[in-house]
């Protein structure tokens, strides 16, 4: 056997999520669609590795969002309510799902949800994803726009190794801008990836602890919903 | 329709992993173990989110493992070759698996790679998973020892959230202690955690960017490969 230098690449075959369940997603994704579209509800399907600051970015959002539109919320979890918890109290109804170990939201969990809003009364449904930078790429809910967290503490090179993610983003919110002087990120590199994987989407920086920069996220996203 | 609560919680079914899928794992795992076992090679599956810094740390380990033992890595991610060349010069044989878009390493591609190490002249072999905090959990590859690493910017509730990830590790590194005076985190509500989910994995605190605290955690790994 012989022995290998450094730096030797190997790739593997994909082993393909089930071609079955993509479509069957997709179906639910349109009933979805069209019963977003009924009640003119504008969706988001928020996503992220794990502690990128998701919630806390919603809880920063509210006090921008909820004066100019009804908004409701959909978060994700593969164990706990604490996420849900959080945003208790910002009269926001709030429905945890807790996926039990699955690594993603799917249309499907997205569709029995729905019952329980008042949808004839909601403009903007945030969903916020399970952490994970991935798996939550391939699995569309019906929404309308697509928003992709990346913290500065995760380092430079995300985007070019997680390129699905970034590529079917409409919008990449950079969270912890505060901690930038203490860690190696750049913004100009994260730009040049961001279009380096074929996306357009739109950047904003943010320290969302702070809820510094939350604000022009939130009046763009505004926007987006009255499109 | 009725409008729900602030804090409402609806729970799905979990959408398991095709159960033949992991009883194939298990398959290849087996067999892994077994060559591993003719070959005297300890292996060890680093986990954790993406941008925890577990490339970092392999960098750090190499000046303490490899005076002391034959390392060998394999590295896993969806796209790129960057944390392979990040590891070269090093005097340790490096193979870089790409996924294309599989969200984890499994048995099956381990025992590919295996094929193209001097197994008779490695002592440990450290598989470098996929960034992802979810999925990796629930595939061995017939690997000795599980360490997850946490970063400290990720939050305190990672491991409440992550159940499974930290329940079945042998080892928690809980990187970026530099960070530490900037975030929201403790490490008594980590440590206590992780006994919460029925842990007795041994956690080491580190700040891998300057190499502080590796030492301990390579000095109890080698400890264990000479077991």
């Amino acid at each position: 056997m012989n022995t290998i230098k450094a730096g030797s690449r190997m790739t593997v075959k994909r082993i393909d999520i089930n071609t079955s369940v993509l479509a069957n997603n997709e179906t639910w994704a349109k009933k979805n669609a069209r019963r977003l579209e009924d009640n003119g509800v504008y969706a988001v399907n928020l996503m992220s590795s794990p502690g990128s600051g998701k919630t806390t970015i919603l809880q920063h959002s509210f006090q921008y969002l909820v004066p100019a539109l009804n908004v409701g919320v959909i978060v994700g979890d593969i164990a706990t309510t604490e996420d849900a918890e959080r945003m208790q109290g910002k009269g926001v109804p709030v429905v945890q799902i807790n996926t039990h170990g699955a690594c993603h939201l799917d249309a499907r969990m997205i569709s029995g949800v729905l019952d329980a809003f008042d949808l004839e009364n909601i403009d903007l449904l945030i969903i916020e994803n399970v952490g994970n930078l991935v798996c939550p790429a391939d699995f569309v809910f019906g929404e309308h726009l697509r928003a992709a967290v990346l913290s500065t503490t995760e380092g430079n090179d995300k985007v070019r190794k997680y390129p699905d993610m970034f590529r079917k983003a409409d919008a990449v919110l950079i969270n912890k801008m505060d901690l930038l002087p203490y860690v190696d990120f750049d913004m100009e590199t994260l730009r040049r990836d961001v279009k380096g994987v074929g996306s357009r989407a739109e950047i904003f920086e943010m320290a969302a602890r702070n809820g510094e920069g939350v604000e022009s996220w939130c009046r763009w996203l505004i926007e987006k919903v009255r499109g």
